[in-house]
């Protein structure tokens, strides 16, 4: 299966990539680094990144820019960090990418426990969030030749533990789940779903 | 109480208009018509209503423009109805009007089924609503002073016929179960809810 991962360069994306690579051709798409750069809010760079990758089988994301900051500097200029992150960088592969992905293909996109379990700090990645999983279960009854789309939502994960005080009582998701949430959304028939690690 | 009703001319805000102003004195806000004239998609028009109209005890929305039509349409481009409309706009009247709301005021929006109960033609606004959604929670735990925000979840409503071929199944929220969803978040004590008519 050819599978590109975007933000394979990260925490997140590393781990996919080592635990996938070993039976699957992966294309590392990053900001910067990997086999293809790409600015995901850019939408002349995705397609630009999908024009030189060529058909594929999945896609997964795990890039994420959103604003974490305190509330008192959540105006609309910092929300602009989610929106054209983790929103609409996402909404927009999966957007574009249709157009380039394989029959029966898949795309997996991130979202997180904040979208429901909020945390201070993190108001623009639980609303970025909440929108990446309303449109996944929206866009899962209009895609087409049997494409699916699901989101994996982790909570703070456990190689990342310079997070763990913003997010007191969450137990990390581990890199194990987080690889076989991702694991269940590319190799099962899920569509629609949101894949949650806690 | 003084209550602000931001989408004041519409179907719902109409509706919400004669209910509450028996007993409450209501500003009527609208992109046209209305007491006050406000373009939510610019921080400029909504800081300048507020400016006008001074301390306020809670702020109500029905404004949620969003880009509805076949999948096929859907870019980036009209994906920006519902960003800039229904979740942005509605964003930045809780983050630019919590500087002019009294103590333990409230703001309450407007979200959908749409998030959770997809239908064609609607993948916007089920991202739309599922940010709103997001924000909601994440502003609850930030807000200060009492200040209390939730969002209202109707389904397609009985006053609006023309948008029933489009919720197949969907039993219509009534106008009264709308009023009374509204009613609980603005004279209730809930905060971070989504109040669901569904």
């Amino acid at each position: 299966m050819k599978i590109i991962i975007v933000g394979a360069t990260g925490t997140m994306g590393q781990h996919l990539v080592s635990a996938l690579e070993k039976e699957h051709e992966i294309i590392r798409v990053a900001s910067s680094g990997g086999d293809i750069q790409a600015d995901i809010t850019s939408t002349a760079s995705i397609e630009n990144m999908f024009k030189q990758v060529g058909e594929f089988d999945a896609l997964i994301s795990t890039a994420g820019p959103t604003f974490v900051g305190t509330w008192k500097k959540l105006d609309d200029k910092n929300f602009r960090n989610g929106v054209e992150g983790k929103m609409m960088g996402q909404i927009n592969l999966v957007l574009i990418g249709q157009h380039y992905i394989n029959s029966k293909g898949s795309f997996t996109l991130i979202t997180g426990a904040l979208t429901e379990e909020p945390q201070r700090n993190f108001a623009n990645a639980s609303a970025a969030n909440g929108a990446v999983e309303g449109f996944v279960r929206g866009a899962a009854i209009e895609l087409e030749n049997g494409i699916r789309i699901n989101a994996v939502s982790p909570t703070v994960i456990e190689n990342s533990p310079q997070y763990f005080p913003y997010f007191p009582g969450e137990i990390p998701t581990t890199m194990k789940e987080l690889e076989y949430a991702f694991r269940k959304s590319i190799f099962g028939a899920h569509t629609g779903q949101i894949i949650k690690t806690w």
